[in-house]
Parts: C-alpha cells; structure tokens; sequence
C-alpha cells in the first residue's frame, strides 16, 4: 500500500513525492526498503504495489525491478478498504487461492530478520486456519496516536505467540492509553496482515458486500480498458478503512465466518507517522538534538533536524523541528508536528501551489 | 569605512561578503547606499572607500563609478584609528586642506534628507572652527549596547543645534544607560565624524603622534611600491579605535588643541548591529514577525526572518530568528544574536570553512 500522501513531511513530502517515496529513514526511500525486506522471504516477482495516479511513475522508476502491472494505480484514494478488495482482485485474476500479505510502503522496520520471522509465522497461521491475520507492536509507551489490538485467547498450535483478537480500539485518549500500556493485554495495530484471499474474500462477502461486488471481475476482461472500468468502479466505492469495515466486525465473537488473530511482533517497527518519529531512526546526541545531515548545535537541545545538503546551525533553541528541502522551510514547535498540514492548508490559500 | 567583517550577520555574511557588502536593509547593500545618500551634497568623485585586501574586489564591483584608487585596501585590519589616519593621508596626497567627512559603511539610515542636512551642518561647523565634530543620535531606549556622548555647552554661532563634548561614555550598564536616557544629556556615538585634514592632522599629532609617523607621506613616493610601504607601516599600527586614542582625550577640556563638537541629528539611523535591528528597518505583523522573503508563520510570533530565495513556515514558534542562504541556515534564539559568532567559531574549530 503506497498510496499515501503526507503532508505531514512537508516540505519534504509534496504533490509528486509522498513520505512512502522519501528517503526519511535512510539512504532508500521507505519503500523501496519496505520491498528490500521481504528479500528473500518472498522474490520481487511476487509484489504488488497499489498506489495513486499521480505518483506511479515515481513508484515505477524506484522499483525498476517490477513489471509494469506490479504497480497498481487507483484513479482515487478511497482508503485502504478498497485498495485492499482491488488488490485481491488482482491476485485472484492471476492464482486462484494465495496468501496475500499487506505492508504498508511508509513505515520503518530496523529488525528486518524479526520482521521476516513474524511474517513467516503469519503466513503458517493464515495458511492453517481461516483467519484474518494482524501483526501487534507491543506498546513501548502509552501512545494515544495508534489504534489498539486487544489480545484474546492464546491459539496453541500457532507459532509465534499468536492469539485471536478479542477486539480493535481507536485511538484512545491518554489515560485510557496508558491502562491500555499498564494492562499488557493491548498491542499498537501496525496495519500489516496476512490472509488467504479466499478468506479475505468470505469476510468482504460478510462485512463489505457491495465493495466486493463493485471490485469483482475488474481485471478479467481486456487490459485496455481497465483503467475506465477502475474509475467508474472507484465512483461507487466508500472511503473506509479495512481495519473498521471488516477487522472490528470480523473480531467480534458474535460474527461468525473468519476470525482475527493477532501475532506480536517485535521487528524495530515505526510508522514514522511525523517528524517526533525522527529520533528514534537517528538517534540522539547528548543534549536530545536528533539529527540528519549538517548541523551544529550551539547550546540547543531536543531538537530534530533534517537538512540533506544545507549546514543548519542552532543557536539557543530547544524543542525544535527543522526540515530544510530545495525551496522550502520548516520550523515547528516539536509538540506541533500534527500541525504541519495548517501549513500547505495555508500554501493553497495563498495560490502558493509550487510549495504543495 | 568598510573593512569590517560582520560575524554577526552569519550566514549572510562571510569571509568574502561582510556586511556592508549585503544588501541587508532594501534592495542595495549597505555600502551602495552609503554612496548613494551623499548625492547631491558630494559627487561620487569626492568618495574614498577604504576597505581590506580581501574585499576590495567585490567594493569595486558594487561601485563601478568609483576610479581604482578610490578604493583603498588596508593590508590589515586595524581599527578605526589607523583606517582614518591612512585616509587623512590619502587626502592630503591630493590636497593639502579638505574637509574630511568619515561615515561607516554598514549604517542604515531611513531619512537621507535629514541626513544630509546635519552632514551640511557639521561641514558648516568643521569649516567655522578647528573641532572635530562628531553626530550624535538621539536616544530611544537605555540601549548597552552603544557609546554614549555627554553634550556639554552650546555652540550659540553653529547652525544644527550644535554643542561641545564634555565627555565620551563607553558602552554602559543598563542601569546606566536608563540614567543617561532620563537625563537627556546623552546621545548615541554613530561613529560619523566631520573635520578639517589639518585640525585632524593636529589632533593625531597631539593624541596619537607615532600612528600619525608611520603613515606619514605613504603616498608620496611611486604608486607601484605602495602596497609595501603600506604593509610595512600597518605592521607597526596599534589596532585602536579612532574614539578612544584620539576623540575622548581631546574632549577633556584640559586637552587644549582641537576640541569636540556634536551635532544631534534626527535621521532614522540604525547601526544594525545584529538581526535583532531588523525589525526596525522591516517593521513588522501583528504578531511581532519582521520578515523579509516569503514567511508563512502559524500561530508563531516575534520572529525575525530573512529568506531572500526559499519558503520560510513557521509553526508555533516564537522569539526565534531565522536566517537563510544558499548553503547555510542559521536559527537562532532572539536574545542570543550576539552568541552568532560563537557558530562561526565551531565552524572554524570543525574546519568547515566553505561556510565561513
């Protein structure tokens, strides 16, 4: 899944570059690492990437390793509901039973062994039982910006430490994040799965049958008219996420049909979900300045400075994000990183659109 | 004079481009201007600018109507003393009685009538009596950071509200500097003099004889060995400012010889002495933000910034002072300006002189 546009990496991330495509964590983009990890647990051949219109050119050329029908445009973001239904399709207009597994193109894995272990006892999982398969983060704070996994009963015969999930939490306030952490009975949900596609299609038959219906058959016939039929299919489809249209629904006990299992993975994983995540991928140097590239710090502290090429020196600062690119500039207050969309809302106020 | 370095304007200002050289209050720099607000009272042929070797090229640049040898290079810096006594012989070399107006080349002034007004008044004054005469500003706040001028009597003849020095007052403490303001007996030493060649002459030969020696007739002999003649002299120059080896100790009355006069003038002066200047010369939003460039502030206030080619965002920050450049970026607490040059120092200490 790289369809995502975050805006809140600007002015890294813009219009025609996207987090996903952004070089945040290291020297490769986060996704052409999310596809570097499954090597060589799964060969290039086997990747699907769905993506938007106006950023499949730039996939394609980050992954030149694919074939063109590997990456996969949607006319619109409709949330990961339908990008997951699309993807289905695809799989099943080729293998008619598969195991499908979902990654996010946009997060950060630094144990990408554990990462691969995990993965391989999710497929076991999916491929022995009819189940939609999570992957848990055991919670190393009492986060209130991820949702919650609450865990069930343990499932013997699975390997890994798997369980059935007993249900899925939003975003929690604070206090209720940090019964959550207290608790050990709740996991950060990463947005990774595994099924059988044929499982994926019982529970979309079960809780989301008109998106099943509206995706069916989209690739069967002639690949020269596919992308008409995506836009008019992609007309009718809600925006909603998989995780509200079928997990919670298909985690409750009374719902019969597949069941949600969860294994608790510990691979480094980080959804870099804003620039507070930098510190954690970088580092920090004594006075809690974490940065990437030239910077010299003047008795300032907790920092976070992302400059590619150009020196940034700090001056009596503190609690600072600083993220320099070609023609633009941002400093934020470090506790005003979810802020950072006020700033291209501000940019298309002005007309100022060669900054989006 | 233009032979300052301005560390305090980093990264605007580097080793090849001070201050002066900066556009850094409108579109010219502050040298340009400097010229330009002495027409019509002087043509650009009266004008000597005496800069240091490292500059001289790009002085030359900014002023093409100036002939090459109105543009002098000191072999070294030396402060005041010696750049001024180097000038009165420069003079003298091609007259032997002038009136000698020295004027700063990194002063901003936003009433250049008013300034050429009090600049014909101290010429006026210059001319009528043997004094050295100095222009004082008249406070606005117990500013530490300048010299200070006691007015004593007035000159009843002098047209411009003229009076005698009775004393010159280093940079005060704060409580001082309050004293000096509620007495309204002080003005701010803008480092603008006027005098007569031979008045100064006497004054140097009084207060500062060896200086005056080693200088003696360097223009005499053949213009190709002059640059020698200089380095040999500037070798042997004490590095002090022309204020205190010649301006007070001629104030006291005790003195005898040239005496000092003042002149208060009123003309927008502001000897931006670091960017905190700025936003007198920018003014600035309703929340406090003097910014030059393209700025989107977000519920960010009192902020100082100047971007004269990249998109600056701020987003909740306050009491910041940001300024950028092609390859460097300074950001900077606003009561810490004067610390500016503890970065260029690091720099220094790291080796990354590209950046000084």
């Amino acid at each position: 899944m790289a369809g995502g546009h975050g805006t809140r990496f600007w002015p890294r991330s813009r219009r025609h570059i996207p987090k996903q495509l952004l070089p945040i964590g290291g020297q490769r983009s986060l996704l052409q690492e999310t596809v570097r990890r499954l090597h060589p647990l799964f060969s290039a051949d086997r990747v699907l990437v769905v993506t938007n219109e106006a950023h499949a050119a730039a996939v394609r050329r980050q992954l030149p390793q694919l074939r063109r029908q590997q990456v996969l445009a949607e006319p619109q973001g409709r949330n990961t509901l339908a990008c997951l239904a699309l993807a289905a399709e695809w799989i099943k207009a080729r293998e008619s039973e598969a195991t499908m597994v979902v990654l996010p193109a946009d997060h950060v894995i630094s144990d990408p062994r554990g990462f691969r272990r995990s993965l391989r006892d999710g497929c076991e999982l999916a491929e022995g039982k009819p189940a939609l398969v999570t992957f848990g983060i055991r919670p190393t704070r009492p986060d209130p910006g991820y949702g919650y996994i609450e865990v069930g009963d343990p499932i013997h015969d699975a390997a890994g430490g798997a369980a059935w999930v007993r249900s899925f939490r939003e975003k929690p306030a604070a206090a209720l994040a940090k019964r959550y952490l207290k608790s050990g009975r709740y996991l950060w949900n990463s947005g990774m799965f595994v099924w059988r596609t044929s499982v994926f299609d019982t529970a979309l038959e079960q809780h989301a049958p008109l998106v099943r219906a509206t995706l069916r058959g989209v690739f069967g016939s002639s690949a020269t008219k596919l992308a008409g039929r995506l836009r008019r299919a992609y007309r009718q489809l809600p925006s909603i996420a998989v995780d509200v249209a079928v997990m919670e629904p298909a985690a409750s006990r009374r719902a019969g049909g597949p069941r949600v299992a969860v294994i608790a993975a510990d691979l480094g994983w980080n959804d870099v979900g804003s620039w507070v995540a930098m510190p954690e991928l970088w580092g920090c140097d004594q006075d809690g300045n974490a940065t990437a590239g030239k910077v010299v710090p003047i008795e300032s502290g907790n920092c976070i400075v992302y400059t590619p090429e150009r020196l940034v020196a700090l001056v009596g600062v503190k609690d600072l994000i600083v993220v320099d690119s070609d023609d633009a500039l941002l400093i934020c207050a470090r506790d005003r990183a979810q802020d950072v969309r006020r700033v291209t809302d501000e940019l298309k106020r002005r007309g100022w659109v060669r900054y989006l």
